[in-house]
């Protein structure tokens, strides 16, 4: 065990992406676990545009205070545990920080499972909050069936590629929307999706009503803004929004979805974060291993190397046409696999 | 029976609320039923804002063509009939047109119940498309529970006026939202809402994070426009929008939903048309009926009289603080009760 602990602390809240100027990389103490918490050391650190609504204002968790190290879901090793269970040497994957060491409580804290033969990064890149909100989101909340149109956004993202996958097993007819050609491609060549579109080069609205004359039975959003109601207009009778994420909204602040076309086609619009489905991680987790064993779901991370590059890594989140595909993850210990 | 018809002819489609200059009212030939259908004196005529989405856009059902004598939904009693079980003499409430005498078919058409000593617009103003929608929407859609919050807009209207008292019956505090000071009074001292507010003079978010700090369960939304996202940004956690009614969409076109707290708070929003729950008129009427055999829910109507004085009070429909209560129904018999 290193005695250095470094962490990104926030030092001011956000002015648009100013994240260069708010974050700082900082040599820390090292953080002292109360009785039911546990010393982490940080192996990989998940980034998520969820991170990004958590430095802004309060959302299902309060706004990270100024001062404060940036809180993030990381997977790491119990070096010092005051939680009954668990114990130096276990590998736990949970709410920590933006630092080489984390605290970690139970809430919202799990044991790694068995990944059979799969990469540690798997734990974020295809179990645990993207693989679960994927499943619980396709299943549980969409209620995905055979011969439906599902339309994904984000798909080349973490969430995004496995929900479109998932629906896709279901037996939906699946189109991704994405930022570029190689995100498109990767949806239709590798991952089977059976349309995908370029939102930067192409019209949606346009592409979806020549393919979907009758319309898009389920619409799994994870960006929000303008591009919603684009979707949102093109919805068959009693469709289904699922509204998993709203990074786009962060730049297009305001109302964007239009009502009237909800009202007459009988649409449901359901706001979905999975912090109200953890009862359902331990089958979700069972069903993707079955899948990623088979062949029949990929996974994809994109892995970025070092703590002190977290900041350049997160701003691809909001960059359009990045290259990033799938899980966006910082590896902060080298040996990690 | 007369031998004169007059009808409503919609003459252009609507710019705005030109209403004086598309529909004119104009001395027709009598109908002629085709074989699955009956020939109708019109004895009531409800007026209802969806009405106007029908001469704008294609709805539920087709946009009304330009020449046609407008469609509406009629209390009439059957002249001649083509169809079996109606019967000259028959009273019925369906589909008709803003006539002295309509044809009606089958679908959409149904005959009055036992009106148990109620007048005869109880047919509209209590049981039917208001009453049905009211049920429906406050049962099986909201599914309101007793302890929850709800709030209901248009609420002095004839929907949102038996929405309310019917969310009181489940045990509910109930909020009207409405638009003059005699509208919000009838609502808490005749009707027994909890709460009113007139939003045309107060702020009606304030009223509400004032009142209920811990959010709006359901919102029953009979008019859409920007009232909507001020109620929907103090929804409660995995609250419920019930999309009844856009009337002031008409004069408030494009985004008008914030999507932000819907997703943070986990809201449904979900798009309702009486059409989808035609099955369970029946369930409704009899609920209707009984709560107002034992003084438990008060209806209201409106009543104009002559077909000629049709398109003035369309116009109520559609102006803040007009005096309307209820249901709007033009009496075009004057013999009719």
């Amino acid at each position: 065990m290193s005695s250095v602990n470094r962490g990104w602390v926030l030092v001011a809240h956000p002015r648009g992406d100013n994240f260069d100027e708010i974050l700082k990389l900082q040599v820390l103490p090292m953080p002292e676990p109360a009785p039911d918490q546990m010393l982490v050391r940080s192996l990989y650190l998940s980034l998520d545009p969820a991170n990004r609504g958590w430095m802004m204002m309060p959302t299902y968790i309060p706004q990270v205070p100024v001062g404060t190290t940036m809180w993030g879901f990381v997977l790491g090793r119990v070096e010092r545990s005051n939680v009954p269970g668990f114990a130096p040497g276990d590998l736990v994957s949970g709410f920590g920080a933006w630092a080489d060491y984390c605290l970690m409580g139970t809430d919202m804290t799990n044991k790694v499972p068995d990944l059979g033969g799969l990469p540690l990064y798997a734990a974020q890149s295809l179990f645990g909050l993207s693989g679960g909100t994927a499943y619980v989101g396709v299943l549980d909340v969409a209620r995905a069936k055979a011969g439906e149109v599902f339309v994904v956004s984000g798909a080349a993202g973490s969430v995004g590629s496995l929900a479109g996958q998932i629906a896709k097993l279901q037996g939906c007819t699946v189109i991704g929307i994405a930022g570029s050609p190689e995100k498109c491609a990767w949806l239709t060549d590798e991952l089977g999706f059976d349309h995908a579109v370029d939102y930067q080069r192409e019209d949606v609205g346009a592409r979806l009503g020549a393919l979907f004359p009758n319309g898009v039975d389920i619409y799994f959003d994870n960006v929000g803004g303008p591009l919603t109601n684009t979707v949102a207009s093109h919805m068959a009778l009693r469709g289904r929004i699922v509204l998993c994420g709203s990074m786009a909204k962060f730049d297009n602040p305001g109302p964007e979805l239009d009502l009237g076309s909800i009202l007459l086609n009988r649409v449901t619009v359901q706001g979905f974060i999975l912090i109200d489905h953890f009862d359902r991680l331990e089958a979700a987790n069972a069903a993707l291993a079955g899948w990623a064993a088979t062949g029949r779901l990929q996974h994809k991370a994109d892995i970025v190397d070092g703590l002190e590059n977290t900041v350049g890594a997160f701003r691809k989140l909001f960059t359009p046409g990045a290259t990033h595909m799938g899980k966006l993850l910082v590896r902060i210990d080298p040996s990690a696999n």
